[in-house]
């Protein structure tokens, strides 16, 4: 008998994100993958940019968390539609597990789908999951040597938000550092410094993302 | 031919770090693995825990980083011997990367061993790496909802430290909620509330580990 062997767990992670992203497509749904440590402030941007969006689009959320859904709690009682996913001590999400999850979800109802990836700045970044665009968090407190130590998430993501800039006065975060480290690991990359605490900054994040949502609906 | 499938990874590296801890026993070395999410403290508390510690004991580190040598570096300013593991993509130690590391420090010449951790709040709490105590650090901007959802790391610890206790003014972190939910998982905790910033409360710690080394030694 001959033994398969599946060699390439990523090449077969991304034929199901593929097959995940022409779903998207069909439906014309803006996905973001959305990526941090923990407690950067994911989950705090998703109720923010719902609370702001909400009235131009559609939104849907999937939360993946390793146990419980404390996430999804806060989602849902936005009145907003969410599924958790828990990857029952799983350190990322996968295309499969998106898959898995989306007929819990009314895809002809969503222009806009938030998918908050479980807090983590290393092992998400390497599995696609049929995004349009993978946006990362970096906080202030987490330091500005984070690029040169988790390239890696920096490289493949479309967007950073640097968070947490109302604690600025109070932590030894050198900010010009922290660009500079990012854009040379990824020219491209769309920075915008908010605090989803004051509000300070959101705004440009919130045009950019209607902008995207929109030129996919048409 | 028969195929062998190794089904319990966890079990193969387990035995091995069962062997680093003989070791370690052998040549009387207290060793810790310092663990948390990226940018909590973890450098910072191996700086201030060296200058401290270092008239009463022999120190040693291993530097666990996914790529670059800016942590080993930190250390080695110190004048203290330091192994820098690289995981090339990797989002933890395991025991052999520590059996390989071991060659390259005089273990004859060390008290403590202090290893420290890729920053990941997840997957190195599944990793015994032959460690007499896992150390991690909770900081206050990460909230207080994270043993909760990242439960596996607080159950497997013997300590805690409540890292940047000087932003606790600027920051919503409920001190008493994130106490009372580590210890509802694990009610053995040791925590100690520090600011590696201002030496707040390293005191206590200081005690606690300088207690553990000469125990050791004997």
């Amino acid at each position: 008998m001959k033994i398969q062997v599946v060699t390439d767990v990523l090449a077969a992670n991304d034929r199901i994100a593929d097959e995940n992203r022409a779903l998207f497509a069909a439906n014309k749904i803006y996905v973001i993958n959305l990526m941090s440590s923990p407690g950067a402030g994911k989950t705090s941007l998703v109720e923010k940019t719902i609370l702001t969006l909400r009235d131009r689009f559609r939104i849907g959320v999937i939360e993946g968390d390793i146990q419980s859904t404390y996430d999804a709690e806060r989602v849902a009682a936005l009145d907003t539609p969410v599924v958790q996913i828990n990857t029952g001590g799983g350190c990322h999400l996968d295309a499969n597990m998106i898959r898995e999850a989306l007929p819990n979800l009314a895809l002809d109802a969503i222009d806009l789908l938030i998918v908050e990836n479980v807090g983590n700045l290393v092992c998400p970044a390497e599995f696609q999951i049929g995004e349009d665009a993978k946006v990362m968090i970096l906080s202030t407190p987490e330091g500005a040597d984070k690029p040169l130590k988790y390239p890696l998430i920096f490289r493949e993501s479309q967007v950073m938000i640097l968070n947490k800039i109302d604690l600025l006065p109070h932590v030894d975060f050198d900010r010009e550092k922290a660009r500079r480290a990012a854009l040379a690991l990824n020219p491209d990359l769309e920075i915008f410094e908010v605090s989803c605490r004051t509000g300070e900054g959101l705004a440009a994040w919130y045009d950019w993302l209607a902008g995207r949502v929109a030129a996919v609906r048409g």
